[in-house]
């Protein structure tokens, strides 16, 4: 078989780009097809606002169909993450609400989360200072998290007098630290040391401050390198084997592992091993 | 839209108080709305009995009403914590029960474990000493676990013949401490140092043996001055989506949250931020 | 009741003897009912071949009714574990296949994870060296992992050009060492350390390279020593409620647990704590 001689899907309508996408509520820029992501109102530690939750949502989801990025990095601008929804602009409104319209609102935010688990690029977070509330559930929902020392993670729902069931954090958070450290971060709103973070698995591993961004940005650079079609059903397979058993995860694998040996990319690296080189991969 | 202006739940027969309930076979007292049980035969490390057994069930399916207890500290009398299911007590007579019998037994053990995590209440466990068998069960199906140095944890029901899948062993210890750390404890029934409960997260901190029931009950008023319904409702959902998938999750925490925040603990934390104080949560 | 009384499974069919079982692609021997497999290509680091995953995959599915066979250790000649599937004798000939093709042997060395899940003997792997790819797998689809500092476990799939759900990784890996963690390793390919995989749940403990083998064997021994019958339940239950809700685990467990407290073993363990001696288990 030779699967090089297939040609890459052309349907019109099923492709975007992203790179000269001009974002309303935050920074945004894609380099070397990754795009990064900057939250940036470093004067109130990078709130959430309704309007950039929604832009949020929906680069997310145009990023299933965005052709030139291949990872994406979130940061926030200046020394801290985010500080989740902002008080005077998301929490005084939502006091005003009728029920249907505090729906509305939280299944807007729970789309984020779904928009950033279904995009196929890899999010790499990058923590530093604060990371609280609706940020701390960004983080939680990125594939990888890089932190520092001295960064503060808080799901601190629990202080505006909410439940820590917020945005997914009681299905997540559980998977990525454990049932018992997860019950006592959303129970309490207590913040998360950098150190715990580590310790724990919430980040993959700790920085200099004025590095995580960069470590980050390489961290995506190195998955954009490689067979980013493959990447891409690592992370839907993550997803979607959350709650099969095993044998049913297994087939699903089966499935979805013959379809990237179906690929160009995985006769890249063989015909490179085969010749002693390094693997060029296109993701496809 | 003025939440506050609700009338809470006057519902006849929907309402239990449990200040004045007197245990028979186990401590129990309410103080500021923590209840303290107590397990209380120091003498046999405090083994369970059938009669505590269905006690304790019974107390945690009651606490589902009861209004006047926000949190639950579990511990046991002397140095130890619990010692399990008694061999001479109760495992002794279940060797002579026939099959209808034994599976009333185990049903009802398990129900004891079905009501601590379907009560609203988070349960705090205090870990001294011995912590073995359904005594280790209790521990793991607790919120939260502060523990010693000096405790030892065991699921030994393989010690006495049987298997590790004890009253939701083999679904709760996983999500807790990790799928192999779990597999060594059930298959060996060996002990769990304090340290490597500590740091594998079955325990949320280790604490002085002379003040592990003080720091629990700090933490249980920490959480009882928080917004108790919200708390409640963190309980449910770290339940509800168990085994969900993440999509289904976000959703049931969209509607999980938009009932919280039609609460009017949400409200009082609006307003006091807004005026620079510190809310005081009622849990309505 | 006297259980003690009932007679053993005699059904004709139904019982296995592998003592004498003389393996084709990998050293096979049965001492004092356990089985050590050994992947033995040392001069290639123990890769895989077509031939060694079908022979694996059925010894695994005979182990379910193989009387003699009370645990398994799992171990690599020489200094490394398993370098996964060869790339001249596997990933060569899978770049040729058709999609059927591929899809049968995705699903043959899925059906190796099922089979080492299903049988009912518990698996422990000794990890020295390079455990990589597939061999990757072998060790995450054991029960217990026993590891050394120096090994290097990396789930290189990505390498080639294939995404990181192999052989039911993406469920696997994340229950064991965290949904953060496993992303990293999965996404990356990276080598996780010894030092790493003991800190994250992935190695039960790390053993002196001399000693793996000597030391998965003694853990092994003890297991067969113990309620095998029960030992195999843990393993069955513990696979059962991967996704089931806590309160039908809970159910699930109350019947299996009957089951075994209606087995000798449990009966022998009463007898013998009465008579203050050491039980002597059967398995039946």
């Amino acid at each position: 078989m030779n699967y090089l001689a297939g040609k890459a899907d052309q349907l019109p309508g099923n492709h975007l780009t992203l790179a000269d996408y001009k974002a309303q509520h935050f920074g945004f820029n894609v380099h070397e097809a990754i795009a990064t992501i900057t939250l940036n109102r470093p004067e109130r530690k990078n709130p959430l606002t309704f309007e950039s939750y929604a832009e949020l949502r929906q680069l997310f989801l145009d990023l299933a169909y965005a052709d030139d990025v291949k990872a994406v990095v979130l940061v926030g601008a200046g020394d801290n993450f985010c500080s989740g929804g902002d008080v005077f602009e998301i929490i005084g409104p939502l006091t005003q609400l009728d029920m249907p319209s505090l729906l509305r609102f939280t299944r807007m935010t729970g789309d984020l989360v779904k928009a950033m688990r279904a995009c196929p690029q890899p999010i790499i977070a990058a923590v530093d200072g604060i990371c609280a509330g609706a940020g701390a559930i960004l983080a939680l929902s990125s594939d990888i998290r890089l932190g520092t020392e001295r960064s503060k993670t808080a799901f601190l729902f629990t202080r505006v007098g909410l439940a820590g069931c917020d945005m997914g954090a009681c299905a997540l958070l559980p998977r990525v630290i454990g049932q018992g450290r997860a019950a006592d971060l959303l129970y309490t709103g207590r913040s998360m040391s950098g150190v715990e973070a580590e310790r724990w698995g919430f980040f993959n591993r700790l920085c200099e401050p004025d590095l995580v961004l960069q470590q980050a940005q390489a961290y995506a650079a190195e998955l954009s390198r490689g067979p980013t079609f493959a990447h891409g059903m690592t992370k839907k397979m993550l997803q979607q084997e959350w709650n099969m058993g095993v044998d049913q995860a297994i087939e699903a694998e089966a499935q979805a592992q013959a379809i990237c040996m179906a690929t160009n990319d995985f006769h890249r690296a063989y015909h490179a091993f085969s010749a002693k080189q390094k693997p060029q991969f296109e993701g496809n």
